[in-house]
């Protein structure tokens, strides 16, 4: 039974991470807001999520559909995914442990989108400029390097070497690591160049996630969305420094 | 085995949401960084944090240890706890779906935070309040609304009835969404006022779950912490509306 994924078509942002662990799985699935065929596109998605007879309805996209599961929320639709797909330890205290470093990417992630919207996702970024400014300035200066050393610290310790946050095989915390590093290089080039210096277990995921041969195929693919100035990790010169 | 909660001792903040489940299910647990016994304290907590040997850190407080275990990220705690602590269904579907339901929570704690420190966590309030009356004005008029409608469509949908979030019985996203309309009284106490006129189920639920004897005992205690404007929730009257 195909996965059923659902997000806005025109942004990597939050859907780029489920997106990520069905193609380095090989998952059979269907981008549904992005097709063009029958029952796609983005209506059908907006269509699917506010159905009135949903029962569990999702608060925002992404969300998955399976079956007769609707599932909202990145972390919680890696939570799922993750067994199923090979893409997480089959020990509880794996699974905690991915989960754990996943929401820790969440919160850089949501942290990265805060850098051009602090005031409100409902104005324009021209609009909320001046705070911006701002606000980018302490995320480049603190939040950046305290995410990246932390993940350092979690590389230079896993018992099973430093190639994978957990264990000895790729997880799905690896592949949201290598796309919010690879986020953060487009957004802030010079900061996040910077503070990746000290972290070179973190540089060194990143150039090696993508050479899994699944996944060098999909980042070379039309499939892969490009980093834009309407997703989450957008390169406004004046945000970096 | 008692579960060791750790977190900062002033504040209720996130680890408040792992005191409530752990209080609604009578579990044995020491709050850390709040005792003054042998090996209590913040200093303990943050020695603990910071252990050279810790092979799965947390980022930040809260974070739960249980034997040898250490487990950081409000929502990865309670999805670990909700199974030992009969907080969540047993099924997969039901776990995922409280899960869901928690991290839906979590973004709106997230944003609740932001309207006082829209700039920067290592600024003062009064150095960024400008920007903050600009994103609480946001927050109030279009995020509490969005938030809390979609809660009411959950309880209104639940098949089980409108009394809880996720079937028929107490669960952690129940203790959960209590703290958030509770903290979003005490931060915004005219706007969500307003905000809950439209939303009768979780105003409900908002006065059941304090009548629980394990939490109204609880609440009543000196355990419980005031809200208070050293933690997410503050009541600045120029925030409100």
């Amino acid at each position: 039974m195909a996965y059923e994924l659902h997000y806005w078509p025109t942004i990597p942002g939050r859907g780029e991470f489920v997106r990520l662990a069905l193609e380095a799985a090989g998952a059979d699935y269907v981008d549904v807001a992005r097709g063009s065929g029958k029952g796609q596109g983005i209506a059908a998605t907006l269509r699917r999520m506010n159905a009135p007879a949903l029962v569990q309805p999702p608060f925002a996209p992404p969300f998955l559909v399976h079956g007769k599961r609707t599932i909202g929320q990145t972390a919680a639709i890696l939570l799922y995914l993750g067994p199923r797909l090979g893409l997480v330890g089959k020990s509880e205290t794996s699974q905690v442990w991915t989960h754990q470093l996943q929401l820790t990417i969440a919160d850089a992630v949501a942290e990265a989108h805060e850098t051009h919207h602090p005031i409100a996702t409902s104005l324009y970024y021209e609009d909320q400029r001046h705070a911006a400014v701002q606000r980018a300035k302490a995320f480049r200066e603190l939040r950046i390097p305290k995410f990246l050393d932390w993940f350092e610290t979690v590389l230079a310790r896993n018992p099973k070497g430093s190639q994978h946050l957990v264990g000895a095989r790729l997880s799905y915390a690896d592949l949201s690591l290598f796309q919010l590093v690879d986020g953060l290089l487009y957004a802030f080039p010079k900061a996040t160049a910077r503070a990746m210096k000290k972290t070179p277990h973190v540089a060194q995921l990143h150039l090696s996630v993508p050479r899994n041969a699944r996944l060098a195929a999909y980042l070379a693919s039309q499939r892969r969305i490009a980093f834009n100035e309407e997703g989450i990790f957008r390169r406004y010169p004046e945000l970096d420094g």
